[in-house]
């Protein structure tokens, strides 16, 4: 008998995080939610989860930071990457109006993701942990309002006052699954995702890097940097490019990078899940 | 008779931000606590004061992403940049033991960069809009602990109970000093800070622009992308250089790079002021 599979998630329940969890399992699959990121990738390390999904960047507010900073210090790998479309709304306690409301509450995220929204409200905004959490506390607090995803009405029996509140209309978040392992071989349509830091910070080497790139006609879909911890100024590169680490250009930029930087990690390729496509 | 200069800061009294603006401020100032960051761009756009202090960057958290997207938006211009190195500390009720907590409150920027030290205590964090509205929740229940710096001890009646608990010891916020101009002439000493993004983020676009950097021999000190808000995969550069925008070589080179990008933008030309140099 084979044993379920089980893959974490940033909880609780009613989380967008949740929703993406959904789209990438099937029925043989048990998914525990988790407070936060960090716990998850321990979690995985230590072997008590198979797989995990997390955000990684969302259109509007950027970065998921702790996530590219877990993705720097652990050894795990990117299997595949999920873009969820993301829609906000302004939920309350039944029969409450806008005027009810003295405080909004949602996760950080949500609040960037709508903070032209908050802005012309002129309520004062609380963050909490999870939008699901958020939630949770409004059912209880007749003045108080939460910012998320519809699941939560139903689940907290509360009534949506607001729609796609979110400042930008095409506000999407890209998951990553973690886990041991990444895509072994290529599929012919993948992503490979790498982080780099440069000798001495010296000027013209991340000109020197994306050189070899474009020799290579390799394309990059982001680069990025993240503070090194070490000091103002000392960087670590974020870069996702299009193609596997096993294809014959691919694998002679990256081995040709390798040698010019201080540090170098693959953080795995992997391909893009389309969401309401094959997987429930 | 000479009307006191008006300078904004992200109060309230007691924050990191009002540590460095007392650091950049004569005796002719008077300094206004607000109590976000987009509202003091707002006032600064509005006239209502005439200078503000922001931060925008964390040796250990990396970028203060308002303060990005808010230069981004508005028309204004940096007009000095100060380094703060940053300290925090556990602060609690007179006679109060880490026993007695329950509850962990910060800014999320301090919670950010003691992150690892947060994980060890295995306390539930509560995010507040400032360290010090996360102080004064402290003084008024027994059981919750503040991150923040040591002034909130005197101002609050607290307690230190633990010093220096930021994950990295060489932990450093930048800060701006934003107005209607930017510093006109060449210092010698100047840093350029500039935003472009690129044309149908074609491959290789930024490899053009940092080769243009490079014939100049110009250095750059920092390249960070953002969201351009119009999608997933399309970013906003903001590269920060050394050099004043007046000087030859790097009008040549912001020249040429505007000729070959969708949108550009030159935040200001600017000179570090020192901290415990001739300022108070």
């Amino acid at each position: 008998m084979n044993e379920n599979k089980r893959v974490g998630y940033l909880g609780p329940e009613g989380t967008f995080s949740h929703e993406a969890v959904l789209k990438v399992i099937d029925e043989n699959t048990n998914i525990i939610p988790y407070p936060n990121i960090l716990n998850i990738f321990e979690s995985l390390a230590n072997n008590e989860i198979d797989e995990a999904v997390v955000p990684i960047e969302n259109s509007t507010e950027g970065s998921v930071v702790i996530t590219l900073d877990a993705l720097t210090f652990f050894n795990l790998k990117i299997k595949a990457e999920l873009e969820l479309p993301i829609k906000h709304n302004l939920l309350v306690q039944k029969g409450k109006t806008i005027d009810d409301i003295q405080v909004i509450c949602s996760h950080q995220q949500a609040i960037a993701q709508c903070r032209n929204y908050i802005h012309n409200l002129k309520k004062p905004v609380h963050t909490m942990p999870s939008t699901a959490n958020a939630a949770r506390y409004v059912s209880e607090l007749s003045t108080a309002a939460v910012i998320g995803n519809k699941i939560l009405a139903k689940k907290y029996d509360l009534e949506i006052l607001d729609y796609n509140i979110q400042d930008y209309s095409n506000n999407v978040t890209r998951f990553i699954i973690i886990g041991k392992d990444d895509q072994k071989q290529p599929s012919g349509n993948d992503k490979t995702s790498i982080i780099l830091s440069l000798e001495g910070d010296k000027p013209g080497g991340l000109y020197e890097i994306l050189g070899i790139f474009v020799n290579e006609n390799i394309n990059l879909t982001k680069i990025e940097s993240r503070p090194s911890k070490q000091g103002m100024g000392k960087y670590i590169f974020f870069i996702d490019l299009e193609g596997h680490q096993k294809e014959p250009s691919i694998k002679k930029a990256l081995d040709a990078i390798e040698s010019k930087v201080s540090m170098f990690k693959i953080l795995g390729s992997y391909k893009t899940i389309t969401v309401e496509g094959e997987l429930k």
